[in-house]
């Protein structure tokens, strides 16, 4: 248990102050006051400094009616601009936001497999600067940089324990980037980074405990509570695939028998189906599954069984009130989608079955690089407050 | 995402400080403050507050050396009394504890199974005056009771929404009892409780993310971040029971195939063995796989190998920094705890294997209600605060 300290209610409150200036765009003072349960006094004095830096902007309008002027705050999006980057097996995904989350360049490229973490840094430091300068962006303006890639994570050091899909183990990756580019850098599990993205950007914000199941080239989930990433000790919490289902079933990567992954992650279905037909993809195995191919048909329900039980078991631990699925098989296919979806509604603990809403995720591909770019810029405001506090306490 | 206010950070300095006054028993004002990293004025007013209601004491002692006097700080033990209770399938608990913690007067009795509410509530009644009476407790500074129990509890509004042990559906419990005693109810989870108390009394403190799996009934997690219980939306966190672990497994009291549980829960495994031998307890089943019948070798040894997946399990969804194992079956067979220990050492995800701590409960039979006296006294003192708060606000 650590201290609450002014400075902890501060960077709360002006965080909730943020969040409702965006949800609520064009907003009187007098109606956040309303909506955060603040003094006049408060919200004031937090929009004054939120100003201050730039972040938020007023706009005179006249109000219908009685045609008296009213002064509305909304976020400045040209405030700041903040790098996400998504990496996988095949691919390397950038992304460069304004402070609305609004796109204002991205590319994709492929990487090599087991690309090594030098070259990846330098190929990222080319397409960064290019973009800026194809883009005219402001280097002034720009937050920092966030990475999210799959495996485990120290987001505190920026170091990669282990990502079985880049083949890196004990990468100091943050820093190796951290050295070329010269911005602050955030390292991240990037299902973690995809599920801050569906929580901010979630059309209903009711929800105070979020889960996001992804189901691709592996298995994971990832727990939000309020606006609040669950890590765990090591930043490590959500590896569902790891998860052992059955102790006589299938060898994993990783030693052991009936790993929950290996009967829903992409390679694992492809390696079993090898056995029977020359498969390059999952879309060759659902093909063959279509066309009534017994193997087929076999591997793609199984998968579907095991994908409706990792919701359930989800639901059990976690208790959320909504699962968001999310992950290439979920968006690249839409029959396995809606297959999974009525085999959880049969599967799900039936306590519980009908409290948690189970939706899926419609940021697409762009969800890692999203929620990367958004953590960036929220790191950025809390450590300016920071800064602002240490000079007020000199 | 909810205002945190002064009234928060009040209420969570102020824990802090009971906390470290607990741990580190005669304390001065200087050194809380060293400890909390609190400015001497803000932990002397929090203590001000504190000894204003009795809570704290100040003992005057002269320090080895030079003979200066120095006023230290304890908690009163005797300033408050709360009632944890315990029912299960079988028992009903009772245990009366000081601000310590420690025991004042306890009770265990049997109860029917499927007994209901109503004249459980009758039999608490009872028992709880006829100890006040016996014992001399100061009724005045009975800060509450709260019930533990199995099952899905609603711990907002006391109710219990369904409990298989108990054979309780939507049952309003915590009204029942509250209309009968008069003191201020809380109904929860029985793990959630006890991990509350092994959090509280762990002889290491510096955990920061710990699970508590009870292996006996039922099996159960519960986590606790700092000394916050997770709870999920409902409550519902933790039911790890349920979670699929073979969908062509048994067959579940949920309707489900292949719950964890149906591998592990004495109930479970007597049914199973029931189907070679004329078995009435685990014990039964434990002795005969230790004359080396292989009906019962086998059914142990499937219990101990699911055992030791659930903890895999637990890490890996949780990432905790320390696992506490509890229930029937871990207190009541050490040979069994040893084997499920030395299974799960094989069975956790290597890359998480050294980072988290396995240990054994030593709170035994008490964990429940300890924790559910300690937790009535902290909702309680909570309390006191928004009553002090409210009147400063008129």
């Amino acid at each position: 248990m650590k201290k609450k300290d002014q400075n902890f209610i501060k960077k709360e409150n002006q965080n909730l102050i943020l969040d409702l200036i965006q949800d609520h765009d064009l907003v009187t003072r007098a109606k956040l006051a309303r909506l955060a349960s603040m003094s006049p006094t408060t919200v004031s004095r937090i929009v004054a400094s939120l100003m201050d830096v730039g972040l938020v902007k007023e706009t005179n309008k006249h109000t219908t009616g009685v045609g008296r002027k009213a002064t509305f705050l909304s976020l400045n999006p040209d405030s700041l601009v903040s790098i996400g980057v998504e990496l996988d097996e095949k691919n390397i995904r950038v992304g460069f936001f304004d402070f609305l989350g609004r796109s204002i360049a991205t590319e994709e490229t492929e990487k090599e497999l087991r690309e090594d973490a030098s070259s990846v840094v330098s190929r990222l430091k080319e397409i960064i600067f290019r973009l800026i300068h194809q883009y005219e962006i402001d280097i002034h303006k720009i937050t920092g940089i966030c990475v999210g890639l799959p495996g485990l994570v120290n987001n505190e050091t920026g170091e990669v324990i282990i990502s079985a899909q880049l083949g890196w183990e004990n990468e100091s990756f943050g820093q190796l980037l951290k050295d070329e580019l010269n911005y602050p850098v955030l390292i991240d599990n990037e299902l973690k980074l995809k599920a801050y993205a569906e929580k901010l950007f979630s059309k209903d914000k009711s929800s105070d405990t979020m889960v996001v199941l992804g189901f691709g080239s592996g298995v994971g989930s990832a727990l939000i509570m309020g606006d609040t990433i669950y890590r765990g000790y090591l930043n490590s919490a959500g590896e569902i695939g790891h998860t052992v289902v059955d102790p006589n079933g299938m060898l994993c990567t990783c030693g052991n028998f009936g790993c929950l992954q290996t009967y829903i992650a992409e390679g694992f279905l492809i390696r079993e189906a090898s056995k029977q037909a020359d498969v390059q993809d999952l879309e060759d195995i659902i093909l063959a599954a279509d066309e009534n191919q017994k193997w087929a048909v076999n591997i793609i329900e199984r998968a579907i069984t095991y994908a409706a039980i990792t919701i359930n078991n989800s639901v059990c631990l976690n208790n959320p009130d909504k699962i968001i699925l999310t992950g290439s098989t979920i968006e690249r296919f839409p029959s396995v989608r809606d297959r999974i979806l009525e085999a959880a509604n049969k599967q799900i603990w039936s306590p519980l079955s009908d409290t948690t809403s189970i939706e899926v995720s419609d940021l697409g591909e762009t969800g890692v690089i999203l929620g990367a770019g958004l953590l960036s810029q929220r790191v950025y405001i809390n450590q300016l407050n920071d800064e602002k506090e240490l000079i007020k306490n000199e």
